[in-house]
């Protein structure tokens, strides 16, 4: 209020009197701040103004904002955005090629390497959103099974893939689970859970899981400062010794802390190499194609999709919005449960 | 500014007049807010500068001390505190017992398990606080050993112990390396940084690091709730399949990844059962004891404490906040660089 102060300037008024009913007669003051020109004045309000009101205003409405923000996409990130920040779905919009090599495939990461959370392609919910899987009411986690800690690759999927459970596999002689096609990512990086990489397949195991043919396939990131030296299963067994082995004895056991017996192998827990897992890729492709075009019933499978233009289940950006207005909002992560950490040991055979 | 507006009165003042040099007059108006009560003017104006300057402005300051504090206390986290929040030193004010019983033990958590940062108890610095080991320069992460993750169990210290680097090992015949005796417990919880737990002894390793005897013990956490089947290395054995030669095979190659050769162990690699490892821990004890009387020469050694009344480096609480006050302030935690999730993977012989 200095410049206030300094130019406050009183002033007789010479040619003014002030006059009263007795007739008296007064000098008439005139009290104003004199500034040496009037814009300065205004300048000055408007400086006042603005820092003890509308600066200390602005500033609490864009914190709050961004908090809002920031709660705001929290919630919404079990979703997935293409990169123009549009809805798709990670089961049918990312294509299955990420190059146009035969090869390179991309992959949906579901579960980071050493965690715990059962996070996966939710195939039944509209626009399939990477949700954690719940049994019994309760959210599920992996058990860790001694000597390994959660999941033991980067885990995720292949999109366009599709194992069709109505589809005798002539390899396993069982069914499909009714998923897409699961990948175990062995590169250095722990990725994030819905990242969306690109990975070179090096090979497959045929996990039998309750009954149900459930292909995993090997594969290596191509961002992987060592992938040149990755081309087929061999080299897995060479360069990563004990990673194989491991990876078989995980299947086998994972589900064992919860009650259920030792998981079994086609090929007698032989892993295959590439070719042979390209082929079994093809083939989930060409069954997910059949899915898409309604050429195949797949129950409960929620097809929706925004960029399949021949699929009956294709839908627009705007349709896909609604969807996604109309789903509950997402609440912040839970933080995991101690038990999650306990580690279970048992003699191998 | 509603109320200023609806209380501003003009007025004539009828015994006033304006006069000009050419003796005409004019009416003098007079204009003001006309409060009902002049109080109330006052409450007004209270109002208004409150909501527009003060209430702003104290809410941005409450944030920016909130912010300040929270730094501030994070910057501190790494020096010991007791239970009424005076300063100690985590190496000689912890007592060795927990109990009555010659069986259980105090421990610091130095590494919870499956973490990698190198946390040690500062032996050379005031006060001894659990600080990050440093080594070229660089924050020391102990790499992943396949199919290890970090450290396979909770890592720590008995307090109160040293191994004496002027005293050759009647076992191992290798002097001490320096440190109080370090402990992997085994139990399922995942324990905290810094967290003071009492563990059971079960049995010891005595590893050969580069040449010094590095006894480890071999223990549970009393609060497991399993600890009652534990009672010697055996039941390790027994119970726990795999984890006491997953132990011996992390600590025989967790260097490597360093470019140092594989580490040895005193008696073949076997581990010394329960009375075995009390005698060790009792002979590290006695070291101790020699150190903070100041009849072993301790070197670097900080021996600053606050409750060993008989040692002559026993000091005030005054003047450990004195020492606590000079130090540098911590500053918060760095991120985990990427590469420390990189997995080693060797041909096991």
């Amino acid at each position: 209020m200095c410049p206030s102060a300094i130019t406050l300037t009183v002033t007789r008024e010479e040619h003014h009197f002030m006059v009263d009913t007795h007739n008296n007669s007064y000098p008439l003051y005139s009290c104003w701040e004199a500034w040496p020109d009037l814009g300065m004045r205004r300048i000055y309000t408007t400086v006042l103004f603005t820092h003890i009101y509308v600066a200390p205003l602005a500033l609490i409405v864009v914190m709050y904002a961004r908090i809002a923000l920031k709660l705001f996409n929290n919630g919404r990130r079990c979703l997935a955005e293409d990169a123009r920040g549009r809805y798709i779905s990670p089961f049918h919009d990312i294509p299955i090629y990420a190059d146009g090599t035969e090869n390179v495939f991309n992959m949906v990461v579901e579960v980071p390497r050493w965690t715990n959370a059962k996070m996966e392609i939710a195939t039944k919910d509209p626009l399939n959103p990477i949700k954690q899987d719940v049994k019994k009411g309760k959210l599920r986690y992996v058990a860790n099974v001694f000597p390994h800690k959660g999941y033991i690759w980067n885990y995720g999927a292949i999109p366009q893939t599709w194992e069709d459970p109505g589809h005798k596999d002539e390899n396993t002689g069982c069914c499909g689970d009714n998923d897409p096609i699961d990948v175990c990512e062995i590169g250095s990086k722990v990725c994030s859970r819905g990242e969306v990489i690109k990975v070179k397949v090096l090979g497959t195991l045929a996990l039998i899981d309750e009954g149900e043919t459930d292909w995993k396939i090997i594969a290596i990131n191509t961002e992987d400062p060592e992938a040149g030296s990755y081309n087929d299963i061999s080299d897995v067994r060479r360069l990563k010794p004990g990673y194989l082995e491991a990876t078989v004895d995980w299947f086998r056991r994972y589900k064992v802390p919860d009650g259920k017996p030792e998981n079994q192998f086609a090929f007698n827990g032989e892993f295959k190499g590439k070719d042979f897992a390209l082929s079994v890729i093809k083939s989930t492709h060409e069954h997910w194609k059949a899915l898409i075009a309604k050429k195949t019933d797949g129950g409960e499978i929620n097809c929706t999709n925004l960029t399949v233009s021949d699929s009956p289940f294709c839908c627009s950006q705007e349709c896909a919005k609604a969807t996604v207005d109309a789903a509950p909002p997402c609440k912040a992560a839970n933080a995991i449960p101690p038990e999650v950490d306990k580690w279970f040991y048992y003699q191998q055979n």
